[in-house]
């Protein structure tokens, strides 16, 4: 069967070059580049893909965002490099890789927008990929929403990203070192955050073509249903300083209605159970193969291997499984179905 | 079938009274107070007791935690005072309330430690409730191992129950505005950073007998299954400034084996999907039965009503059911038989 994997990173050779110039002290992403060959390496690449059958990627550019590490002028630079880069690799291998998503200079607003467009317009990108927060911005501030109208206008999805540091909880150097927690939790927690601001500033009534995949399966939001529901029902109820009931009245729905608008990918690290509770919180229809290779203890293969034994193993009919591994993502990306055909 | 709720929370007269008293400006617990007549009305709480069969419940104090409004000594009588308080409730009515769990003062950690003796000892208290941070110092800071290991020595629960600003990260006004954001994803980020914590200072090595209950089923831990297991294994790959690999090391297992010791509670607020991934991560010896009433938004018997309904249809054996109910419970509290034997 056919098997698109949407999520999964790379650091194409023009990019990674620059980045290296550019934030010479960027040294967990330096440590990564020499630790995890596939983000950088092709032939490693095809051999690990080369190993699961109809298995295809879409690329992405691996964290730190770029507007964490560059100044607006660099970022806009190292993202047209990210950008020619994977639409290369999509040239040259279109039966590996059906489709790229883009990464925006998010530091520079415009320079964002018009990427964006060229991405799309010029360069075929699938997708955009924006973080969950923009260099401790969050993800709903004013200037980020022309960017929000353009992808609903272009009908093309949103790949949102965890990265630390939403908002306004920030992870210091202390909270850093104790553990790795600011990776364990901290990214799922700030996903929910960015996609809670999303459902409160009204983004999926404002942009009802808006479409938005979530990384790592909705994050906090399919397991703690209960506190999106009858919760978030109750918004109001804890605060005495502001009357919260008024957001409520201002929606169109329930807050739990807009979390299930989201799309979750099956990335979860071989937890069947988890996949499991996602799958029935956000629907057949809103679940999307991904596996985040090449970060997992083999650097590569097991992510994509775990994933692919869980999704094989969900009690579900074959034409769902179908659409989770690649009728979803063909159907939201909009890929050709002449490549799909190829590669079924 | 019996049913033991163990996690359920009042405020007891002479507590709620001395509360007032010393934070008068504790607004959003003064609007608790009133708009939840079941915290603090006997009568309102024995009738929605009285609608559920076999139902029984173990009382803890509502948030906010003692130490966050009040001062060391002011918060050495209210622990008294509230552990006074239900320790006669459970006195004038065995049969409702089989136990109780103590409230310490966490910002004077000697009254807090002859506080906890006091209550087991003197008053019979089933364990003690702790918050997942301390006026936001970690809740494994040096001076609170001594609780860890008196509880270690007593062979009774720990409680853990969220509460904002763990550790480094606090919530800042801004965030709390941000439509209590900081209660439905702050409050399971901040258990699941305590767990973390627990984990990795090594307490479960340190204190073969600790045992920690956490709210609201092991918080993310169960849903980020992978990102504890894979994920931690490659504790250090993320980070350069330090060699995070000699945790592992320090440890006697895997991360994520240490975070299957501890135990989960049921209250997650109607989540069928989500109970049933807990009880898989957990098992089934792990998990016991709390509703969390009376906050949803029927201000008691919702939460009580749904999470039955969840324990009832779960696709388990009725003596696992029995031991979710109440078996667990009754012998981590240590429980009289023959109360039981009453009840059921």
């Amino acid at each position: 069967m056919r098997k698109i994997d949407v999520f999964t990173h790379i650091f194409p050779a023009q990019y990674v070059e620059r980045m290296q110039q550019v934030a010479p002290g960027l040294k967990d992403a330096g440590k990564r580049v020499r630790g995890v060959p596939m983000l950088v390496d092709l032939d490693v690449r095809f051999r690990v893909m080369d190993t699961f059958e109809g298995y295809q990627q879409i690329l992405s550019i691996a964290t730190p965002p770029i507007e964490a590490y560059a100044s607006p002028a660099d970022a806009s630079d190292l993202a047209k490099r990210a950008n020619d880069g994977m639409a290369d690799l999509v040239r040259r291998y279109p039966d590996r890789f059906p489709g790229f998503i883009a990464s925006l200079p998010m530091n520079h607003p415009e320079a964002a927008l018009a990427e964006l467009h060229r991405s799309i317009r010029t360069l075929g990108a699938r997708g955009i990929q924006i973080f969950t927060n923009v260099c401790g911005k969050p993800i709903v501030s004013p200037e980020f929403l022309p960017l929000f109208e353009a992808m609903a206008g272009h009908d093309l999805p949103i790949f949102l990203h965890p990265y630390r540091g939403a908002g306004t909880a920030d992870y210091s150097t202390e909270d850093r070192s104790h553990y790795e927690i600011w990776w364990t939790f901290g990214w799922p927690y700030e996903t929910s955050v960015a996609m809670a601001r999303i459902v409160f500033e009204g983004l999926f009534d404002r942009f009802p073509t808006l479409k938005i995949i979530t990384h790592h399966m909705g994050a906090m939001a399919p397991y703690f249903e209960g506190r999106l529901g009858p919760g978030w029902d109750q918004l109001g109820a804890r605060t005495s300083d502001e009357d919260l009931s008024l957001v409520l009245k201002r929606l169109k729905r329930r807050p739990i209605d807009y979390f299930r608008m989201f799309y979750g990918d099956t990335a979860l690290f071989g937890a069947y159970d988890a996949t499991v509770c996602g799958l029935k919180f956000f629907g057949v229809d809103h679940v999307v193969f991904a596996s985040d290779a090449p970060f997992d203890p083999e650097k590569g293969p097991m992510y994509i291997r775990e994933t692919i034994g869980i999704i094989d193993r969900l009690p579900i009919t074959e034409g769902e499984r179908e659409r989770i591994y690649w009728g979803n993502a063909a159907q939201l990306l909009k890929l050709p179905v002449d490549s799909a055909h190829q590669a079924a």
